[in-house]
């Protein structure tokens, strides 16, 4: 068994565990952000931590009425100067809690009296240690350098937060069956094994998602190219529409993250343009109306509400990237040109 | 002479007008962001002009220390909510003025008391009278579908608007001399008419930028994905080294954005990485040394400062990416799937 294959598996156990652990710290930051009353929201992350943020800025927009900026780490570190984020609630996201320019952000907001957070797997590591605030994923050790347990435990710490801040009792209850919409995820994704190997001479690709699942759609596109060296893109599809949309011509691979909801409409018009030109659709859902539309259909649990479909939506775009590398008979585990810990200057 | 020669032709004329004819509006406006003191600056936009909003981030960020979101406008439409956008400075940005979602965002924030701004090239349409304050791109009509002196006059606005608010003189002589740079520019990129079809058959390509040029890494990147329906992806340094990079094989084409300054060592180095992996870069640089890395350099003006080598350095972009349409046999002025006026719902 591959490390990045059981990695995957663990996910629904490393779900439950966080949100019975970290409920507490959980509490207590959103207790510091109420008394805060942040102006806005300013998180620090890079490569998959990134996408944990695009998540974010969706969740606390929308629940938490918070309008979310992702920071730019070069204006702190190339430039040396910092924005006033006096009045902001200053994020830094990493699974090693090593990544040089996030701390840098988080040093600079602390100094200027933000309220800072950070949401790392190490409560030893300089993140953990430079921000007033943490949350620990406790995933255990990540050994395959593709990050997964990682990015849906982020996801998750992210909705802990949000529904402890918040404090609405019909999310705490969505979010405590999170763990077993995971696990059943991982039931329904069992077919992709059989079916990848359709890829192995896909040389582009493009993967869409809007609204809470844009950062679906940018994972599952660097998952991919991470594992299988092929150009592809995360776009949402209203950004995909006008414009890239002339790149599709018959046969063209496009991976849609369509689950129930608020988005269903527009994704579901898009299926229907996709089939017109004679694309390859590999569609991500709940919904088996919606699921016809895919030459290879992903399923997700239909009971998963859209907000915290990101969380299961990504698990068949990481078996799916697994899969696909296998068949092309690369190294899972150690991809090349990538390693564990980034270290951006 | 097709329309996209002579809008790409026409740029230092528009920004030299641009500069000239909204001086006083945006000395109304600097004195309105004063009084205001808001905590960040959100803006809302898509495609090209989502673009000139990366500038804005880094822009406002280091000169005005100004933490810079970009607007999730699904949050607005589909999800029908609002961040409290109370204490914001609201920034809406689209050449037509006609972006639906753009538009509501700016109606949501004013309602709420944030001061807000638009920027399109029509006084007259839905979003610059949505918004408490219009900045005027005066550029004329422009009739190519893809956008090239709307979105130099978009950074130019921001740009304008910058040094006004911070009222630096050193920085208002340098953005006078700008008309000059876009000039010079377009007599250096010449050569590329000649060149461009070398990549006649090119399938896929990416573009890197950092910092001030991470939007230019964005917008070249579009061009080409608009023009000549080939796959590529714009990306920071940063995020390409640790991930991405696995992809460089022999010959992979890389379109690197390298003007002098404070980025500049750091894509030296990546430029060096490049060289090892026997990739062709193509150069765009105000500096003969890094230029010398390059298969096919594309010269911007040695005198060009950093903060305003977005404004130059896209032009040689865009005149790649016509050209290169052109040796595809492609309509320039009218791509498939692409319309002028965006609706997003």
């Amino acid at each position: 068994m591959f490390h990045i294959e059981r990695e995957i598996a663990e996910q629904p156990e490393i779900i439950n565990n966080l949100l019975e652990r970290e409920a507490e710290t959980a509490q207590r930051i959103a207790t510091a952000i109420r008394q805060f009353n942040p102006a806005y929201m300013y998180i620090a992350a890079r490569g998959t931590s990134d996408n944990a943020a695009r998540y974010a800025q969706y969740l606390f927009g929308i629940h938490a009425r918070m309008p979310v900026a992702l920071a730019t780490p070069s204006v702190h570190t190339l430039y040396q100067t910092s924005p006033d984020l006096s009045r902001g609630l200053v994020v830094g996201i990493s699974q090693s809690g090593k990544s040089e320019d996030v701390c840098k952000v988080i040093e600079d907001a602390r100094q200027q009296g933000a309220l800072t957070v950070s949401i790392t797997n190490d409560p030893s590591s300089p993140l953990a240690q430079a921000a007033e605030f943490h949350l620990n994923l406790l995933t255990g050790k990540e050994i395959s350098v593709a990050a997964t347990k990682t990015y849906t435990a982020q996801l998750t710490a992210i909705a802990l937060l949000m529904t402890t801040l918040v404090d609405r009792p019909e999310l705490k209850s969505e979010l405590a069956n999170l763990p077993g919409y995971v696990r059943e995820t991982l039931t329904r994704s069992e077919p992709i094994a059989s079916w990848a190997q359709r890829y192995r001479y896909m040389e582009r690709f493009v993967t869409i998602g809007r609204g809470y699942n844009y950062c679906t759609a940018f994972e599952i596109s660097l998952k991919i190219k991470e594992l299988c060296y092929i150009v592809g893109e995360g776009y949402s599809e209203a950004d995909f529409r006008h414009g890239p949309f002339a790149l599709i011509d018959p046969g063209f691979p496009v991976i849609v993250v369509a689950p129930t909801g608020l988005t269903q409409p527009i994704l579901t018009d898009f299926l229907t343009k996709l089939a017109e030109r004679k694309a390859e659709a590999l569609v991500i859902s709940n919904d088996d109306d919606i699921l016809k539309y895919a030459r290879k259909p992903m399923p997700l649990p239909h009971a998963v509400p859209e907000w915290l479909s990101p969380i299961t939506a990504v698990v068949p775009g990481q078996i799916f990237a697994m899969h696909l590398a296998l068949e092309k008979g690369h190294e899972v585990d150690q991809p090349r040109g990538l390693n564990k810990v980034t270290v951006t200057r």
